[in-house]
């Protein structure tokens, strides 16, 4: 498939951040979920945002956006990387997005990127392509656009984004304005939000010219903009590093969501197009579960099911459980249920607790 | 604490066989559950039995039953062990015992054995010293005699033993006759068995002496008698092994419990001795947690509860499950409940199905 032109002006950025600790003992602060090959596919779940955008845009044009730990990690699992930001600390998504709009914006004034997080699972890459090539034409206009995700159930653990009217705009057909983000709902608003087919699941993508972005950040947040504005005007020259470490731990540490995106969506400033490809933030063992993960094959089920994983190529045996979740490492092993998914973190906490620091 | 002098002609007898399926994977074919140290206290379940035992006779006088495969690993856990028999092939209870009292007696005419299976735990070193020396004091009286063990609770996982009348013996207040030897009975039957007090289980002890024993034989089961007598002659000599390795796959495969204790009790031959000391035959992973063994102390358990049990001394976390047995080895990992303890045994049976001799 051969990218639209419309595509020759757009960057990817891939924040690469967050352990994952639900998904412990797979996942761990120096394994985090992005490099994991979760679904047995032989590419990790980063790799597989690189291959997903690499058919968009060249690579010199797909950046990564991590801390000073994993870089050496992702240059491993992605050989034809040249745009690696190295954050000195993590500061949330804002100032992660922002130095990437600020480096990219400065040698290429008419550039529109699009984040997209690093451990998502998605499904269908033409119905993304699509999504994208509309949000990049919206984006285009002044708008920051987002990525709605059709949604598949009245999920409690994702937010939420409500459309608004209808756009005009050429080249994205399906494009409406946001009337609001929601938090995730519990499950009676959730049922009502798909039930009534104006909310979608917030997948975080944004896509956005770099201008538009880095204008709305000096209104709403001028000391982050100067900042980052800062760090810009030093790149690629000799006190390249200097400035950013010396500024990088005054950014105020702030999520994109809040820092931008819910205030421009009540100024009339953000747009949503639809996604119809699968999508899944694969937060916990029962999401792996649902987008297809699958159990080790030589596991021994007798009046049992569920997911058993061995990652370490041993033998399984379950006897009288249902929807257990048994996940073996050679350090480390983890038994649960499906309903107990979410408090695997309770385990990484625990282990903190007692100074395990080898197992977290 | 000497033993008594009535203990003097005393010989004890360890059948050491049986892999214990339903400790998989703690217990394998090749490292059956007599070799383990199931309670961490660093002696196998074979040593306690030797240790035991060695309170109360010289080690010359403790002879083991085993298979050719366990041979070297039982010398190596019981370096002062001189009475080693070897059998060609498993052919049960009777043979093993059959051979041990025609060995014995033949350079022993006085002797006076009992049987102490190699893989039950008991507590409580001098009530069994006790019931022992009561035991073989009724055992020169020319009675079969075995240990009827005080029921803890109304179990279904063991035979019983029905007391009859008083006896006489001198040394042996306690000494009942057998009225009958009963079957693992149902729930019901067993809870009017501990109510009525006439009951008690059958850990599967027996004191004969050797004449009483085969004398037994020769008229219950006369071909076992004679391969027994005819390996025995040749005992010692030239032919010993070619003479056993001739009539050993001859001889009727038959527990001792059917072959001489039910019919012998039936004519009035049986006496028990009743057993004050704790008693487990550590079946299943229930009965391991019962009889003390505990979790793997760095274990993290989030609203769980159970047992668990890293041999590999890796770290293991369970949430959101209450009774659940967890037992990891470098190679396999089981995962059940109390209440599936006696289903492990399945567990087993599929992997020789799926010829994975490697894990059984």
């Amino acid at each position: 498939m051969t990218p639209p032109d419309s595509l020759d002006s757009f960057h990817a950025v891939i924040p690469a951040g967050g352990a994952g600790t639900r998904l412990w003992p797979l996942s761990r602060a120096g394994r985090p979920k992005f490099l994991l090959d979760l679904d047995g596919s032989g590419r990790s779940l980063l790799q597989q945002t690189w291959d997903r955008l690499r058919e968009l845009v060249p690579a010199e044009r797909i950046h990564v956006v991590t801390g000073a730990a994993h870089a050496d990690a992702i240059c491993e699992q992605l050989p034809e990387l040249t745009g690696l930001l190295v954050e000195p600390s993590p500061r949330d998504s804002m100032p992660a997005i922002g130095l990437a709009a600020a480096v990219i914006g400065a040698s290429d004034p008419d550039a529109i990127i699009g984040s997209f997080a690093a451990d998502h699972v998605i499904e269908g890459q033409e119905a993304f392509a699509a999504a994208i090539t509309q949000a990049v034409a919206v984006a285009g206009t002044g708008l920051i656009t987002t990525i709605g995700i059709a949604p598949t159930g009245p999920s409690t653990a994702f937010g939420y984004i409500e459309s608004g009217r209808q756009l005009d705009v050429p080249g994205a057909p399906s494009a409406q304005a946001v009337a609001a983000f929601v938090e995730k709902p519990d499950a009676e608003t959730a049922a009502a939000y798909v039930a009534g087919g104006a909310h979608s699941w917030n997948g975080g993508m944004f896509v956005t010219r770099t201008d538009v972005l880095l204008g709305h950040l000096a209104r709403l947040q001028p000391g982050l903009h100067q900042g980052l504005a800062e760090i810009a005007r030093a790149w690629g020259g000799d006190r390249q590093q200097d400035v950013l470490e010396a500024t990088w731990p005054r950014l105020t540490k702030i999520a994109i969501d809040h820092a931008v995106a819910e205030p421009v969506s009540l100024e009339g400033g953000m747009a949503v197009v639809p996604g119809t490809f699968g999508w899944d933030d694969v937060g916990d063992f029962a999401a792996l579960q649902d987008v297809g993960t699958g159990s080790s094959p030589d596991t021994v089920w007798v009046d049992a099911s569920g997911l058993a994983i061995a990652a370490d190529h041993t033998t399984i045996a379950v006897v009288g459980l249902d929807d257990v979740v048994v996940v073996r490492t050679a350090d480390a092993l983890l038994v649960t249920t499906r309903a107990h998914a979410q408090r695997v973190k309770d385990v990484v906490a625990e282990l903190k607790e007692r100074g395990r620091t080898d197992l977290v």
